[in-house]
Parts: structure tokens; sequence; C-alpha cells
């Protein structure tokens, strides 16, 4: 969830300067309909790492919008009144009007998680996930009731955090606002980091997502903050007035260049002559993972996704050589049988689980729904955006059983695979390979791409992260895939 | 929950033989009309008491059906195979495809309640909190993936089941379906009882509602089962095929003429001279019992509701008269403010908790989503369904919190009702309390006892159950409620 809030994102003075002053005017402008339709509240939510810089974001949007029509709360620790009633009183009473923005700089995620991370006890996951479940209800009422939540994380990663606390010590101006609190809590990065990532895959959903913000580079911040209050608004603001339905808040919009595709290195290889030291080695490895004792009581679900010609069959392949094929099973998945569309969506996934003691390899699998079916509009943005959840959900199930879930995006460049489907085209025994289809997906490149990074922030979770593998080089794509099928396997074996 | 299913329901001879034939008919015209249509399947869950019949009712139901085109899965153990895999995937596997019916006995609600009732840990609530979380969010998935869920809880009372248990021992025929477990499992009815009410709170919702079924009469079980899954089936095909909307499931039809309204003794009265003693005693312990000191960590939240003239107001004033004018909040509602409107629905209750050591009576309450305004029609189905679960929810917060919620239904018959219009509308110091809009609701007294009748069945709870007073005679009526918050409060601060 955390993938693409780490990559360094920065937003350049000039574009910065270009991109502010028609953001506030259309900002305001949404704001001012907002206030004349009165039939719906906003509720902003601002949560996040220490340092992140969730107040300078507020404060900067609130000096863009019309501040006499937000209302911010901050809350720290209840008052005398608000312990006196249930815990949830205190967020009630603070609830915005129709017409108005309502933001919450401590909320109801606050409380669960820092006990979470704080507590000593056994059942602390337990108690997390009983707040969790409240939220949920909570949230969805809201969102019954017309509500638009906007649910923010400012993110740093654990050196970014480091990074800032200490030029926050530097600066006499600014030394205060570092406490010992801040040093004991970074102690606890990892610790926060994990129980976060739980809260918010479980309560991320298609009318309440959340929008995790890297919190290093401030104008990147406040863009990414801005326009995903705006793009919020605006979706909102085009259903008619007065209609209940519960409607799908936008993700965040994309606001510098980079993303987790783009700032892969694409040039990393593998000579001929260390790939099959590396090959032996690795599928050395996984042929006595798969026949370890504790094998027995696990299995291996690996999933395989990747731009068309990227090297999936191949990579497969190198996976089945190192495996005993009683124990294996390749499930290529592509149009869903009568049977398959008679059923849940999810149907035809569960189907191909494995035993204990077994492995399979899906080529192609559930991210489907969220890949090409959102692209090619096979599926209704309704059902690819609860799509994410309920794969969390499944994921989530697989691995509290046992189950090792590997999942791998291979991804090569646009130039790489024009390359290969030419080679395709004229060796005849590779025809086969490639279609009109391959032909008419390359034109949808940028919509792709778009689709898997809002798949990796989904869904790449600690129990079940994705691996962006670099293809352009088979050899290395090859060894990467291998290499972290067995690390994961050791992981759950040890 | 279970009150509507304690009441003693039955189903003579001569009706069910007219009965059935026109069900079993229209049945199979619905039955056609889903395989015919094919785009969503249906899923019976039969959950509840030992000995309250599920089998029979669905050997019935099979029977009155075209059988070929019903899938019924006994899930017993979990075999190897299924072990070997996520405990879901057992009912992922035997998912019926669009057109069918699947019937569960034994499915995911078993094994959590189970477990729960039998575990000794600490923690085992929890354990069971999570499950319902993974089982709404799993129900939740299948609704939108269209398919009709209908979930039966076939009940029996306590004396009930020990009537029963002992009468198929009796029987040489049928002795052998008496087990050890049976018995074993009858010593812990309270505990299953308590811990399926929880499960059956938490996981009624609009998309898929509990239907409590009561046991005991053989003819009133299979009747109400049939008509429930013709409702279902009924309302589901009137949607468009191809709408995947999540659709509400109607509630069960009612089968015989009993309800908790109509089986209530209204004749029950108290004396004046009776009414003098037992008044001073239960205003003394109220009074007492607002002193004591560990009511200074509680407070009472009291709910008035009733129908018109019935004598809330009366009831009302009896209880503030024995508590100091400074701990209490009499809190009137009428229609919604400007403020309350612009809000979520239950903001206007939630900002008139009272604070510890207080009382608020609500004089009307937030019940008035699904009685008034579901029957005038204030607001959509959907809404006053939803409304359920969320009022649930809200008292659980407030209980949680150790704040004592008594809900009282004040119910009067229609001919007192008519004695008390006439006496207001001919004396001059009540006529302020008659107005054109009570004669209005006068009219649709059955709407409003169908609602009443609902509401208990989803909102009586142990943390929060109803108190149904017989009140035609005011004595009683005023007695009655003044014994049952002391009592209700004794419980808490004992």
């Amino acid at each position: 969830m955390f993938e693409d809030a780490e990559l360094g994102h920065s937003i350049d003075k000039a574009t910065y300067r270009r991109e502010v002053p028609p953001l506030r005017d259309a900002l305001l402008e949404a704001q001012f309909e907002l206030a004349q339709r009165k039939d719906f509240a906003v509720v902003l939510l601002i949560n996040g790492v220490d340092g992140a810089g969730r107040g300078e974001a507020v404060n900067t949007l609130t000096a863009w919008m019309d501040s006499r029509y937000i209302e911010t709360n901050a809350m720290g620790d209840p008052s005398d009144e608000e312990r006196e009633r249930p815990p949830m009183w205190r967020f009630w009473r603070a609830l915005p009007p129709h017409g108005r923005i309502g933001i919450f700089f401590g909320n109801w995620y606050t409380a669960p998680i820092i006990d979470c991370v704080m507590s000593r006890k056994k059942h602390r996951m337990a108690a997390l996930d009983r707040s969790i479940e409240e939220i949920r209800r909570f949230e969805r009422m809201l969102a019954e009731e017309g509500m638009l939540l906007l649910k923010f994380w400012y993110h740093l990663s654990k050196p970014a955090q480091r990074k800032r606390l200490k030029s926050l010590e530097r600066d006499p101006r600014l030394r205060w606002r570092v406490t010992k609190q801040d040093w004991q809590r970074f102690k606890l990065y990892d610790e926060f980091r994990a129980v976060s990532e739980r809260a918010l895959r479980h309560t991320s959903e298609a009318h309440a997502p959340w929008i995790v913000v890297e919190g290093v580079d401030e104008r990147y911040r406040n863009l990414v903050t801005g326009k995903t209050v705006l793009e919020g608004l605006q979706a909102r603001l085009q259903t008619p007035a007065g209609a209940r339905a519960v409607t799908p808040v936008p993700a965040a919009p994309p606001v510098d260049a980079k993303d987790v595709i783009n700032t892969l290195d694409l040039t990393r290889k593998l000579t001929d002559a260390r790939y099959g030291g590396e090959r032996e080695r690795w599928q050395g490895t996984l042929n006595l993972l798969t026949r370890h004792k504790r094998f027995a009581d696990h299995s291996v679900v690996a999933v395989f996704e990747g731009n068309d010609a990227a090297g999936k069959g191949g990579a497969i392949r190198r996976v089945a050589e190192a495996v005993d094929a009683r124990q294996l099973r390749i499930v290529p998945i592509a149009a869903p049988s009568d049977e398959e569309k008679a059923r849940p969506y999810l149907w035809r996934f569960w189907r191909h689980l494995p035993r204990q003691g077994h492995l399979t390899l899906f080529d192609r699998s559930w991210y489907g729904r969220v890949l090409v079916e959102r692209v090619e509009g096979f599926c209704s943005e309704y059902d690819w955006r609860r799509a994410y959840s309920e794969i969390n959900d499944f994921e989530e199930e697989m691995t509290r059983h046992g189950i090792v879930v590997v999942k791998f995006w291979l991804a090569i460049s646009k130039d790489e695979q024009l390359r290969r489907f030419k080679s395709r085209e004229h060796t005849s025994f590779k025809h086969f390979k490639i279609t009109d289809e391959d032909w008419r997906n390359r034109k949808k490149w940028d919509q792709y791409v778009a689709a898997v990074c809002d798949m990796v922030d989904r869904t790449s979770t600690g129990l079940a992260p994705w691996t962006i593998v670099p293809a352009n080089d088979k050899n290395f794509a090859r060894i990467k895939v291998l290499k972290t099928l067995c690390t994961a396997m050791e992981r759950e074996l040890d």
C-alpha cells in the first residue's frame, strides 16, 4: 500500500507555480457549488506518519479554499465531557452539516492504531480488528447518508522519517516541533507501519478509499491533496442533487511523472554465464523447499501477470522445471467458461487452490478484473473498484491458512515489446503467440500502466506483496522470480 | 431477536391444506423463471437450535419445488481435501450456478458459533467478532455479485427445546435422533442463545437479513419457510435481468395471526390502592439508584414509544418525579430542525446522550425511522431497512460504554385509543393533545402494528431489549415502566 509513496515524488517550483492558480480557482468553484447545493457534506480524515507534513498540507488547502465553510477539528485527548460519552460521541458532534467541509486531525483511526502499536497484549490484533469492523460500519453509514469521505494518509519511508526528524531538529526555528515522543514512536516505525497497513487495507472501500500521499516534498504533497479533494468533489457534484446512492470516490490523480512502473530500472541484466549458475542454484533450492518436511502443511499460490510478451510463460517454465510435476499445477486464465460465468467472480480461482504440499501457478489471475476488464470496460467501474478489497480478503484468507502467496508483475519497455512482437511475427514457431488483440492492447499502453499502478497501490500488502520484475532481460527476470519464490517459501517454512 | 419465535405460532390443518397448493404452484413458477433467466443464484442458509425441525422444513421445501434445480449441501466435518484449503473453500466450491438454488445445512455460521459457545478462552468473543466481520464481507460480496441470500434461523425457546428432545426420546421410531451431544448442548442453551443473538444481530443486513422461524409447529414452520422463499424470489425476479444493484430482501411474511402485539394481555390492571403503594416503592428505588455511588460512572437512556394516546407522557412524568431535575433531561422528538436535517440521521440523537450520572428520556426516538417514516413513506424502503442494523450498532456503542438502555413500547387496544381520542376532544384541557394527524395515523393501525413487530424482531437484543407494556390500564403501565427501569439499572450497578 505504501509502494507509490516511497518513490521520491517531487514537483519543481515552476510547475507548482503554474498549476496552483487554476487548481485554486477550480477548488473554490467546487466549494461554492457544494455550499449552494447543500445536499451533502465532506469529511477529510488526516492521518499518517509523524513529520510527513499533515499540518502543512491542511493549512495550504484551507488557505486555497474559502475557510469560512471549512471546520477543522484537531482532536487530541478527549475532554471530561467526551470521556463520559461513548468514544464516537466526540466525532458525531463535530460532523459538518451539508454544504461544508469538516477536517479531522486525530479521528476514529488514531486511537485504535496507536493503542495496537503500543500494546503488549497478546490479543491486540483482535482488538484492532474489532475497531476496524466498527469503523467500517460507521463509514458505510456515513456514505449511505450521502457524505463524501476523503481519507488521507501521509507517508514517509523509515529513512525519510529519520531524515525529516533530524532536519527539523537542526533548524533552530523548528526544533520545538520534535519531541521525545516523536523519537520514541520512530523506534516503533516497523510496527506502526504493519499495523497501519492492516487498518488501511481493511478500510479501503470504493466509497471510502485511502489516499496515500508521499510526505517528503512539500509541493507534491500540497498538489496531491488539492487535486484529490477537487476530483472527489467534482465527481460527487456530478451526481444529481438528492441522489442517495453510495458513490465511489475517484483515486488520487497522478501529479508528477513518477510511478512504480517508470521508476523501474529496466536495464538490469544477467549474462548467460551467470544465469546458468544462478538458475541451478535457485532451482535446486526450490526443489529442496518443495520436499521440505513442513511444506506438507503449506502450499504455494503464485500469480504471474505482466505486459504482453513480457515472458510470463518462460518464467513459469523455469519454476515448473524445478518441481515434481505431481505437486504442480499451471492454471492459464483465459475467458471464463459458462460454468464460471454463472458464479461469483472469484469462484474460478478458488476452485484451483492447491492442496497442502502443492503449488499452483496462475498464468494471469484474478487481477484481470482490475487490469484488462477495467481498461477494456468489460465490467462496470463499481465492480472493479470493489474488487480491490475483495481480492485483499481472498489473499488474506489464503495466507492465514499457511498458503505462500507470491505475485509477479513482469514489466518490459514499450520498445522491447515492439521488438518482441515483430520477432514473433517473423518466427514461424512463435507466430501463434501474437494476435491482433496484442496490437490493440499495445495502443492502450498508458491506460494499462495506470491500472497496474492502482493495482500495486491497493493490493500490495505485507501478507501478499507484489514483486515488480524488470523483464527486458529474460535471464534477470527468471532468476528474480525463482529467488523471490524461494525467499517467500523459506520465510514461511522456517 | 427471538421474541416473535417464542409466541407459540401454529397453523391448523384446514388452513394448511388450503394454503399449500397455491404456494407450491407459485414456488414452482418462480423457480421456473429463475431457471429461465439464469442471471442469479439463490443460497438458503439453514441454522438454528437442535430439534427445531430444520431438516423437515428443508425436506418439505424441496418436495414442493423442482428438486432437480436444488442442490442441498449437508456440511459436517470437513474432509481431508477441505481441511487442506482455507476454511471457506468448501463453501465456495458448493456455490450454486445462476438459475439454481443451493441449500446449506452447516455453513459459514456453524463453526464460529459452536466454537465460541464451547470455548473456555477469554477472548472467544473477539474471535467470534472477527469471524462475523469476515462473514459480513463475504456475504456483501455475494450480494454484489447478484446472489439472493435467504438466511433461516429455526428457533425454540428453552422449555420448547427440552420438551422436543424428550418427546423425540419417547418415540421409539425417532429415539435415534437424540444423541448425548444434543443433551450436552442443551445444557449450554443460554450461552448458545446469547452467542447466536450476537452473530445474528451483526449479520442481519438489508441484503442478507435473518429470518427467525419458530420451530415448534411443523405446519407453521413449513409455511413460513415456503412463503419467505417465494417472496424473496418474487421480489428479486422483479428487478430487471442483468441489474446488479444490491437489492434488499423482504421480511418474512406473516403466516398465522399471532404477533408480539396481539398476543399481549391488555386486560392487566392495577387498582388505585395498589398503584399508590407500588409507585412509592419503585419511585423510591429509582431515586436511590440515581444516587448510587456507581451511577457516577453510568448513565441511562430511556426510549418511550407507543400508540398515540398510549400514555407516554404520563409514564415519563412518573419517572421524572423520582429523579433530581438536575440529573434528568426529557427530549421530545418532533420533526428534525434544519441543523439536524443537514447531518446523518442519528446525529440528532447522539447529541442528546447524557453525561455520566445523568438520565435522558426520549419521548419518541430514533425508532421514528422504522415506524412513522416507514409507514408514511417519509424515507425510502432502502433507508429504513438499513436503519435496523445502524440502530443496533448505536445502542451497542451506548451499552458498551456503560449506558443503561431501556426501550418501552406502550401498547393500547384500538378501542381504548378511540375512547381516549374522544375524551380528549371533549375535555377542554386535553383538547390540544388531539390533532387531525392522530386520526389519520389511526387509519393505518395495521401498518403500524406490522412496523412495530418488525422493529421488535430486529432490534430487541440482549443488550437493549424492548419492553412491550400493556397500557390500557395506566396504573399498570406506569408501574411496569418504573420497575423495568429500576431492574435494568440494578443489573448494571450491581
